[in-house]
């Protein structure tokens, strides 16, 4: 087999790194795609970092049962954790969330003051600040963490009118909006969902989702490294560690046909 | 060493079982207990049947390498899921949540109408609703799934003037006031930390805590099988699956100095 046909390997601890895989697939629909989903530890935000690291290596050794050619750590709590450490332990390329969206916003940025949403774990971690700066020293990153967020689009609760879901994200936010950013980087995989209620709470401000960073970062490195797939129609395969029935369910709610593989509990690969 | 000295073992998937823990403290200070919270994989309520039964085996089998004379299933999710499993594979008297919240609430409810907030596993296992009608079967019971519930309270977030809390609980109790209950079943060892939001939202309402309705039956159990311990200050131990920082933190801001009792890793037994 060709290694260009091998599998991009994509997990998350739950439905977030969805977000990133339709990003994947709308620009490299010929792709084969394995995707894993935690959701028997979802979340990972909250907890500690060697929990989180724990489950990382057991998120890529899942995956290495597949012929896999890259992996993109849909996750920017396990990335911005986990990464180095499955480096280490990992033959693989890896791709992360956090780094392309920094970039994108260091780049975009007109006032030089950008805020960065995202799990406890990932705030705490600073790793937004450090890539950030790694671009241009001087710019100003403000990081609100946000633990609600990812409990709430894993129950679905990620809509216009949704009381709940504007009541949190107007709490979160408001710090936010006091120090004048003018961009915003959704620094968790689960934040795209929730685009359009922090549109209306942030008019003109630039949104970034660093889903839509990462895929186009990932097309970038697979060409470089002579990696990319070919073109058609690539498999797909999701996987879960929990039941798969919710997860379907879920998916199907807002990636709607692009999905496009069957969802299957991890002891039946 | 007399079996009356053993160990009470009182499990959760994290903090909400604390509130058992607290009341057994109240009514039995003699007692020693060993605590145990599942918080590298809570919440429980919303994962399949079969991933929660998984984890509360763990659970017993994390409190068998202790002394146990008894064990309490301090987690409306787990009592309502995985008794009978539990009951199967382990030689322990369990006590649960369930039930004597269950009897409290058709004893003490005036027009007949009992409403029973808890998870979505608790709520679709119909175990609140078998439980009442046991006692009576003429009650009427209107179950409603809470399932931010538990991410808020474990995130801090249960206090009277927090408006995200305040706003999902009018949410989630509507439908209940509308049937016009005039008693409301905390089913979820994570509900009593709620006590005064929902007291202000549901005033002239019967609000029935898992928590103390258990501690009792235990206390009542326990006499009836010659196993009460001696008299005086019982030892306390707590043990959590992930990192004991967070833990420690959140137990004190609502047990204040009744933990009594260090806070450990499951790996320091």
């Amino acid at each position: 087999m060709n290694t260009n046909d091998g599998y991009i390997g994509i997990f998350d601890s739950g439905i977030g790194g969805l977000t990133v895989a339709k990003s994947v697939i709308d620009i490299m629909p010929g792709e084969n795609i394995v995707y894993f989903g935690d959701t028997a530890h979802v979340p990972y935000g909250t907890r500690s970092k060697e929990q989180i690291t724990e489950y990382v290596i057991e998120d890529v050794k899942f995956l290495s049962r597949f012929d896999i050619k890259a992996v993109v750590i849909a996750c920017n709590t396990a990335d911005s954790i986990a990464r180095e450490k499955v480096e280490k332990l990992f033959p693989y390329p890896f791709f992360g969330v956090v780094e392309p969206a920094a970039r994108k916003a260091a780049n975009i940025t007109k006032n030089g003051i950008i805020g960065v949403i995202a799990t406890d774990a990932t705030v705490n971690s600073g790793a937004y600040e450090k890539a950030i700066h790694s671009v241009d020293e001087s710019l100003t990153v403000i990081s609100k963490a946000c633990p609600l967020l990812v409990p709430l689009v894993e129950n679905n609760r990620f809509r216009r009118n949704d009381r709940v879901i504007e009541t949190v994200l107007r709490e979160y936010l408001e710090p936010l909006k006091e120090k004048n950013i003018d961009t915003l980087v959704l620094g968790c995989t689960h934040y795209p969902l929730l685009s359009d209620v922090i549109a209306d709470i942030m008019p003109g401000v630039n949104i970034i989702s660093s889903s839509v960073a990462a895929a186009h970062e990932l097309k970038k490195g697979l060409e470089q490294n002579g990696l990319l797939g070919s073109s058609g129609q690539g498999r797909r395969e999701y996987f879960v560690s929990d039941n798969p029935d919710y997860f379907k369910s879920t998916a199907h709610t807002f990636l709607g046909d692009s999905l496009g593989g069957t969802v299957k509990h991890i002891s039946e690969v």
